[in-house]
C-alpha cells in the first residue's frame, strides 16, 4: 500500500501513520491503533491523523490537510481518546469523483460508479444535512438507465436541495466533512453522552483520513470482522463474519452475514489464502498490541486492508485462556496477565451456571448471596430437605430465614432461598461455606409455611416438589430446570493461579468449620484455615442435646458433666481438621453465638430435650425464654460467654490441645493451633481468657508430658477492640478482623435485617455499595488501619488477618495488602478469587510504594 | 499553755507547732492540722512534729528529741500524710513518773498516780510488747492498798516480765516508744493495708510528741468529740459526746457517753462555759481550716485542750448547707464550695427516699435505674396500672421488660420494676424521664404474668395488690411500705445551683418528650431541650391506631392520608413544647424506633387494629411478622426510615415548622427549632433528608408567607458517623452524641441485654464501670474526640452536644467540657446534677488549661 507523510515541522497537528509520532492522548485511540498496526507491517491503508487541537482549527478555517492525489477517495473516521466516548460515524468515499479513474483501474468502472453514488448520498446527508429520502426515493435515481445517469441525477438533486452545485473539488469535500464531524462532536447531546461515560469537559475529537479500501467489485471483495480466538473458551479458532461486495456500515447492518469457516460460500471455502493471511496478521497484532485483537477488514479484489482493530470479543472464561496464551507466546509478562483478569470472573470456573442460551423464567430477584446454579424440587423444612436427599432428589430449601437448626437441611439441599436477609445473613454465610448456590432477600415472594407454598408477586404459586432453579451468581430464582453448564478448572486457570501464588506476598486462608470444608480449602491451595467456627460442630447428631443440657444446667458440676461428654467429640473434630491441614495454620474461634441458638425453637423439640435431660417442658420453656435477647447480636455471646461460663472455653481449649498432641504423635506435620477469642471489647477479657487457656495447657502438659504449642489472638469485631488494639496486641500473637461484625457495629446495621432496605440504599447511592459485600474503607477501613498501626507499634511481630466475608472481595483484599496485613481468609470456594486478588494487590502495592 | 521550740537549724526533722514550718507532705496530716489550730490561737498542747525522714533515724539510733521538762508526761501520736493510711495508735503519758509532781499540782496526786499506772501498762504492752494480762490480772495490782503500791507493783511485774527494770528516764521511754511506732509502721500487714488505700511504697510515718492534757481529776475533766454543725442537715447545732474522767482511747471505747446538750449530766448543764468556748473555737477553726471541723478535746480541770480536728461528720444533704455557710462566712470561695459537693449527692434533694431509720425488708436487688423511692400495690400490666391510678391507688408496675406500649402504664404508676434490662433499657430511660423510681434487672425474681405473682429467690410470693416499695436510689425492692422522706430543694441547694450557673461555661439541657417534662426542665433551669424523642408522642390515645394504619399502608397515598391525620396532633404537641420553652433551644429528633414497635404485640389489640383500619387479622398478623427484626437496634430505624419512607419525616418537619410559626405569631419568644437526624452512618443520608426538610420549609413558606427558621443537625450514634464527622459537619449546624447507642455500637453490646452479665463484668473488673452509666473514655470517648476535632475543623461554628444518659454523669460531663462541647443534655430530674457537674468541669478545665 501507499505511504505518505505530511511535513508539519515540529507540530503534530497532522501526522502520517508511518511517522511514529501518533499518540493516543493527542490523536485518539483509533489513530494510535492504526499507526501501530501499520508499524507491525499490517496492510493498513495509507492515512494521516488530525490531532484534537487541529480538528477545530480545520473546521473553523474551512480547510483540509493536503491529500496526495493517489489517496482519493478517502474515508474520514473519528478518533477520540477513548473508544467508548463515541464520536460521529465515518464519512466514506470522499472525493470519489476525483479518484474515479484510478479506482476504476483497481475495482472496475461499475464498482467505482457504485461507490461514487454512495459518496454523493453520504456527503449530502452527513455533511450538507439533506434528507436522504429525497435521493433514494427519486425515480431518476431508482430507475436511471446507467450508473453514470444515476450519478448525474444525484448531483442534480443535490444542487436543487442544497441550493448550490455538488462540490466536485475533493479538498472542498474533505474540508466540509471535517467541519461536519466537528459540529457533530460539539452537539450538546453528544457531549452529555460522553460525559456520562467519563469523558472530561472539553474532550477533543481526533480524526483519521485514510485512502479507501473498497469492498465492492471483483470477487473476493467485501467487508468483515475477524478474530483468531474463540470468544467463549479463548482457544485458537477462527471467529467472525464476512459480507461480500459491501462497505463497512452496510456490512455491519446486513441481516445475512457469511461465516468465515464452514459452508460453500464461507471465506475459508472461497478464498482460503485470505483466511490464512488474517490468522498470520492476527498473530503479529497480538504480539505487537499485547492482546488478542479483532480486525475490521476490507477485501478489495482479494487484497486485505485492515481498517481497525479492537480487543477480541471474549467471555470471562476466554479472557483467562487468552491472557495465559499471550504470556506463553511472549506477548506479555505474567504480571500483566494477572492484572488483566477480574478475579470475580473465576466464579464461572468454580460453580455451575445456567446455560447462557437457555430460556430464563425468572420468578423473583433477590441478593446473589452464594454463586452457582442448581435445580431441584422445592422443600420447606430441613427435615424435608434431608428426606428428599435420602431419595436422591436433593431439593431447593426455601425458608423465611435460616437459623443454625437449618444447617443440616442446608447440607442436604442443592441450593437455598430465603425471603429475608442480606449478603451476610446466616443463610448466605453458611451457603458460601458449603459452596451452595443461594439467593437471599427475595422479598417479593410470599412464603406460606403451613400451606407449603411460595407465591410470586404476580400470583404464581409454587408448591412442595415443584421444580425451581436458584441462580446464585445472578441472584435470580427461575421456574423449572433450564440446562446448566458444569464448572471446570481448566489448565489455563490453574496456570494463572500458580503464577498468582508465586507472585503474591499476602496469605490466603479459608474459613472452614468441618473436615469436608478443610479438604475443599486444601484443594484450592489455601495457606491454612483463618476461621474455624466451632459452633457448627455442636449441631451435629445428638450433640445439640448435650449442649442443651449444658446450657440448662443448674450447677457448675452439671455443666461440666455435659461438657465432659462433648469433649471427645470436639477433640475428634479437631484431630481430623489438623490432620487434613497437615501442619498449615488453623485458627479456631472459641464458641461465639448466644446460647439460645442451641435450644430448640419449636415445642416438639422442646419436649424431646426435656425428656432427654430430665426437666419438665415448662422448665425448658421458661429457661429458653429467659435466655432470649432483644438484640442477640449485641448480647451474651463471644468472650462474654467465656467470662461468665468459663467451663465452655476450658473444654474447647482442652479439646484443641489434646487433638494437636495426638496429631503430632501420629507423625503428621507439627500443628500449632491458633486460638481466637471472639467479640472482645476490653483488654481485661483477653487477659482473663488467656490466663484460663494457659492454665488448661499447663494441666494437659502435666497429664500428657507434652507442652502444647499454641498462639492466642483476638478477633477484632467491635470498634472498641479496634481502638484498643495496642493493648490487645501487647499480650497476644495475632489480631484477625471479623469484618462482618465490625461492619455491623460500625454502621449500627444488622446484616440479617439490612436486606429490607439495602437495595434502596444502594440504588439511591446512599451507600456506594453494600458494605457487607465490599469493605467500607472510609469507616471500617479506618478502624482497621488504626488497629493495625496501634497493634504493630506495641507488638512488631503481630500477625494481622481478615476473616470476614470480605476476604473474598478483591477490593478488600487489595486494602488488606496496602494496610500491611499478613493474610485474608474467606469461604473455601472463594479462595481462588482471593489468591488472584492477592497477587494483583501485591503487584499494585509495589507500584504504589516505589 | 506552754510554748516551746527546738532549734534544728535549717532541718525540718523536728519542728515545734509554733514555728510555721510544719508541712503535710513532710510531717503528716495530724501535725499539720495541730500546727494550724495552734496558729489560730486554739488551745493545742505544746508539741513538736518529727518528719517522715526523722522518725526512722530516731528509731535506728535509739534516741529521742530533747523535751522540755515541763512537758512531761507526753503523748506520742502518728501522723502519716493521709489520715486513712492508718498508723499505730497513740502511746500516752510517756514520762508520767518524771512529770508526776508537776502533774499532781494540776490534777491532784491521785489522778497523777492513776495516769502513771496507765503509763506503765501502756509502755509495757505497746513498747516492750508484754502481755497486758500479766499486769491487769495480777492481785498486787488489782488489790494494792494505795495507788503508789500499785505503781510499784506494776514496775515489779515489768522488771520480771521484761528482764530489766522499768526505764524511769523519760527520754529513754520516749526513744523506745518512737522505735515501737516505727516498727509497727514497717510491719508487712500495715504496709499491705495502707497500700490498698492508695499509699505509695515507702510512705513515711510522721510523729507528734505533745504535752499531755489529761482528762482525769477534778470536775470537769474528761474527753470528748465536738462539732458545731448538724451532721444530717448541716445547720448550726451542737453535736458530739463527752466521757468524764477518761483519757481518749477509753472514752472512744466507752459504752456510755454523755450528750453535750440535754440531760442533767450533759456538758451544757454542768459546764456551759466549756460548750460556749468550744462553739467559739469551732467557728475560728472553720474559718482557719476552710471547713466545719470536729474536735477531739480533753478537759483538764475545766481547761479545754484540742487534741485533734477532722472535718465534721456530715451526710450528703448537710455537706451542701455547710459549704454554702462557709462561703457566706467568708471561710472559702464559691468555686471551692462548688468543687466540694459530689453532684450525685443532689439526688437526695430531688427524690423521696426511704427513711434511713426504717426497717428494710429487702426482697431483691437489681440495678438502680432511676432514683427515688415509692410504695404502692403491685400491678402487672399497663391496664392495671391505669385502673389502680383511677382508684387513686397508683401502683408499682412490674414487667419482665417494658416496651413502648407500657409507657401509658408507666405514666400511671408510682414506680417501675423489671426483671430484665440494664441502665439504659427502655424502662430505665423512660422512668428517668418521668422521674419515677425504677429498679431494672432484678433477675433473682421470678415473674409469672399468668398467675400474676412475683416469687423471690427464697420462695416468698407477692401477688397483685400486695404492697411493695421500690428504692430506685439503692436499686432495692422492699416488701411493704416503710416511711419515706419527701425531697425538698432547700435554700442552700438553690444557692449552690445559682453559683453553678454563674460559673459554668457548658450548657445543660434536658431530654424532654412532652410538655410536662419540658415544665420540669424549666423548673430545674435547663438551658433548653437537647433531645425530644418524637416517638413517644405517637403512643398517646388513638394516635397509635393511625400509626398502625400508616405503617400497614399499601400505597404512598394511604400512608400520607394517615400521616395527614397525625399532623395536627404532632403540631399541637410541638406548639405546647415551644411555648413552654419560651425561646430556649429545642432539639427535635425525627422518628427513630423501628416501626414494629408501634404495632400491637398481642392478639386482642391486633383484632382492634384490624377492625379500625379495615384489614383482616391475618393481614395485620402477617405484616407485623414481616416487620419483625432479628436485631431491631441495628435494623430499619432512624434515618433509614426517613430514606425509605420519606412521608414520615416530611410530616414531622411540617409539624415543626407550622408549630414554630404559630408560636412566634402568638408573640412568644422566637423559636428556632433544631431538627436532629438519628442513626446516621453516611453523609448522603444527611444530604437527602436535609434536601427534603428544606423543601418542606419552602412549601410552608409559600403557604404561610413566613420563612421557617431552623437548624439541622446529626445525632452521632454509630462509630461510622463519628469517624465521618468532618463530612457530616460540613452541611449541618450541630452534632449531638447519642452516647447510649454509640456505646452499644462501640462495644457491640445491647443495653437491653447487658443486664444479664454486666454485674459479673463489673465485679470481675472486666469493665471498670458499666459503660452505659459512666462514659467509656478510652473507646467511646476517643470516637467523640475524633468526631469533635474533625467536625470543628470543617465547620468552626459547629455546636457539639451530648444527649445520652451520660449527660447526667459528672465524669462524663467533665469529659464533654474538656472536649470543647457546647452542652450536655440529660433527663430533667438529673439537670441539677449536671449543672453542678458542669460548673465543676468549668473550674477544673480552667486549672488544666492554665
Amino acid at each position: 500500500m501507499k505511504a505518505w507523510a505530511v511535513d508539519q515541522g515540529e507540530s503534530d497537528a497532522v501526522v502520517g501513520f508511518g511517522e511514529g509520532r501518533i499518540r493516543v492522548d493527542r490523536h485518539g485511540a483509533r489513530a494510535e491503533k492504526l499507526a501501530r498496526l501499520a508499524s507491525l507491517g499490517l496492510p493498513v491503508p495509507a492515512g494521516l491523523a488530525l490531532s484534537f487541537d487541529a480538528v477545530p482549527q480545520f473546521a473553523a478555517s474551512g480547510t483540509a490537510p493536503p491529500i496526495p492525489d493517489d489517496w482519493w477517495p478517502v474515508a474520514l473516521r473519528s478518533s477520540p481518546r477513548e473508544r467508548d466516548w463515541g464520536g460521529p460515524p465515518a464519512i466514506l468515499a470522499i472525493g470519489a469523483g476525483a479518484g474515479r479513474d484510478a479506482l476504476a483501474a483497481r475495482i472496475g468502472r461499475d464498482a467505482a460508479l457504485e461507490l461514487e453514488q454512495r459518496s454523493i448520498i453520504g456527503f449530502a446527508t452527513r455533511v450538507a444535512g439533506l434528507d436522504p429520502e429525497r435521493f433514494e426515493a427519486d425515480p431518476r435515481v431508482r430507475c436511471g438507465e446507467t450508473l453514470a445517469d444515476r450519478v448525474a441525477a444525484l448531483k442534480a438533486i443535490y444542487a436543487a436541495e442544497a441550493g448550490h452545485p455538488f462540490p466536485e473539488d475533493p479538498d472542498a469535500q474533505l474540508a466540509a466533512a471535517i467541519g461536519a464531524m466537528a459540529r457533530s462532536w460539539g452537539a450538546p447531546s453528544a457531549r452529555i453522552l460522553r460525559t456520562a461515560k467519563g469523558a472530561p469537559e472539553g474532550a477533543g475529537l481526533g480524526l483519521v483520513v485514510q485512502a479507501m479500501a473498497v469492498g465492492l467489485g471483483p470477487v473476493p471483495s467485501g467487508t468483515g470482522r475477524f478474530q483468531a480466538v474463540d470468544s467463549r473458551t479463548g482457544a485458537p479458532a477462527v471467529e467472525g463474519w464476512f459480507v461480500p461486495n459491501t462497505l463497512g456500515p452496510e456490512a455491519r447492518a446486513a441481516r445475512e452475514r457469511l461465516r468465515l469457516e464452514g459452508g460453500e460460500q464461507s471465506l475459508a471455502a472461497t478464498a482460503p489464502e485470505v483466511l490464512d493471511s488474517l490468522v498470520a496478521m492476527s498473530r503479529r497484532a497480538a504480539f505487537g498490541c499485547g492482546d488478542a485483537m479483532a480486525f475490521d477488514f476490507a477485501l478489495e479484489a482479494g487484497q486485505i486492508a485492515i481498517l481497525d482493530a479492537v480487543p477480541a470479543a471474549r467471555g470471562a472464561r476466554a479472557s483467562i485462556r487468552i491472557a495465559v496464551d499471550l504470556v506463553e507466546t511472549g506477548a506479555i509478562g505474567r504480571e500483566d496477565a494477572l492484572l488483566r483478569i477480574e478475579p470475580r470472573n473465576l466464579v464461572e470456573h468454580l460453580h455451575p451456571a445456567v446455560d447462557p442460551g437457555a430460556v430464563r423464567d425468572v420468578i423473583s430477584r433477590g441478593i446473589a448471596a452464594s454463586p452457582g446454579a442448581a435445580s431441584g424440587p422445592l422443600v420447606f423444612t430441613a427435615e424435608a430437605a434431608q428426606a428428599a436427599a435420602a431419595q436422591d432428589r436433593p431439593g431447593i430449601l426455601v425458608r423465611a430465614e435460616t437459623s443454625p437448626e437449618d444447617v443440616r437441611g442446608m447440607h442436604a439441599a442443592r441450593a437455598v432461598l430465603t425471603i429475608r436477609g442480606g449478603m451476610s445473613s446466616h443463610a448466605a454465610v453458611i451457603a458460601r461455606g458449603l459452596g451452595l448456590p443461594c439467593v437471599v432477600g427475595a422479598s417479593d415472594l410470599r412464603l406460606d409455611t403451613v400451606a407449603r407454598t411460595v407465591t410470586t408477586s404476580d400470583g404464581r404459586i409454587f408448591s412442595e416438589g415443584d421444580l425451581l432453579t436458584i441462580d446464585g451468581t445472578q441472584g435470580e430464582v427461575l421456574a423449572g430446570a433450564p440446562p446448566l453448564l458444569q464448572p471446570s478448572l481448566d489448565p489455563a486457570v490453574l496456570t494463572l493461579l500458580d503464577w498468582a501464588d508465586a507472585t503474591r506476598s499476602l496469605g490466603v486462608r479459608a474459613n472452614a468449620d468441618t473436615p469436608a470444608e478443610a479438604r475443599v480449602a486444601r484443594r484450592f491451595n489455601a495457606d491454612g484455615i483463618g476461621l474455624c467456627r466451632t459452633e457448627n460442630m455442636f449441631f451435629e447428631g445428638d450433640r445439640v442435646t448435650m449442649m442443651g443440657e449444658m446450657i440448662l444446667a443448674d450447677t457448675s458440676e452439671e455443666r461440666r458433666a455435659a461438657l465432659d461428654r462433648l469433649l471427645p467429640m470436639q477433640r475428634a473434630d479437631f484431630e481430623e481438621l489438623f490432620a487434613t491441614m497437615a501442619g498449615l495454620p488453623v485458627t479456631i474461634r472459641l464458641l461465639d453465638p448466644p446460647l439460645h441458638e442451641f435450644l430448640p425453637a419449636n415445642e416438639d423439640e422442646m419436649v424431646d430435650l426435656a425428656a432427654a435431660i430430665g426437666l419438665t417442658l415448662d422448665e425448658v420453656r421458661a429457661r429458653a425464654k429467659a435466655l432470649a435477647e432483644f438484640n442477640p447480636m449485641l448480647g451474651l455471646r463471644g468472650v462474654r460467654l467465656g467470662i461468665t461460663i468459663p467451663e465452655i472455653y476450658e473444654m474447647q481449649a482442652r479439646a484443641i490441645f489434646e487433638a494437636a498432641i495426638a496429631v503430632n504423635r501420629a507423625a503428621h506435620e507439627p500443628v500449632v493451633p491458633e486460638i481466637m477469642i471472639p467479640l472482645v471489647s476490653a483488654n481485661r477479657e483477653v487477659e482473663m481468657i488467656k490466663a484460663r487457656v494457659d492454665a488448661v495447657a499447663g494441666a494437659v502438659e502435666r497429664e500428657q508430658g507434652v507442652r502444647p504449642q499454641y498462639r492466642i489472638g483476638v478477633m477484632v469485631e467491635t470498634p472498641r477492640a479496634a481502638l484498643r488494639a495496642g493493648d490487645l496486641a501487647a499480650s497476644t500473637s495475632f489480631l484477625s478482623f471479623g469484618t462482618n461484625d465490625l461492619t455491623q457495629m460500625t454502621y449500627g446495621l444488622s446484616r440479617d435485617d439490612s436486606g429490607r432496605f439495602m437495595r434502596t440504599y444502594v440504588r439511591y447511592g446512599v451507600f456506594p455499595e453494600d458494605p457487607f459485600h465490599s469493605l467500607d474503607l472510609e469507616g471500617v477501613g479506618e478502624l482497621m488501619l488504626i488497629a493495625a498501626r496501634r497493634g504493630r507499634s506495641r507488638n512488631p511481630d503481630l500477625t494481622l488477618g481478615l476473616c470476614g466475608e470480605h476476604g473474598g472481595d478483591p477490593a478488600s483484599v487489595r486494602f488488606c495488602k496496602l494496610a500491611g496485613f499478613n493474610y485474608v481468609s474467606c469461604s473455601p470456594f472463594r479462595v481462588p478469587i482471593a489468591r488472584l486478588a492477592a497477587a494483583q494487590a501485591t503487584i499494585l502495592s509495589r507500584d504504589t510504594t516505589t
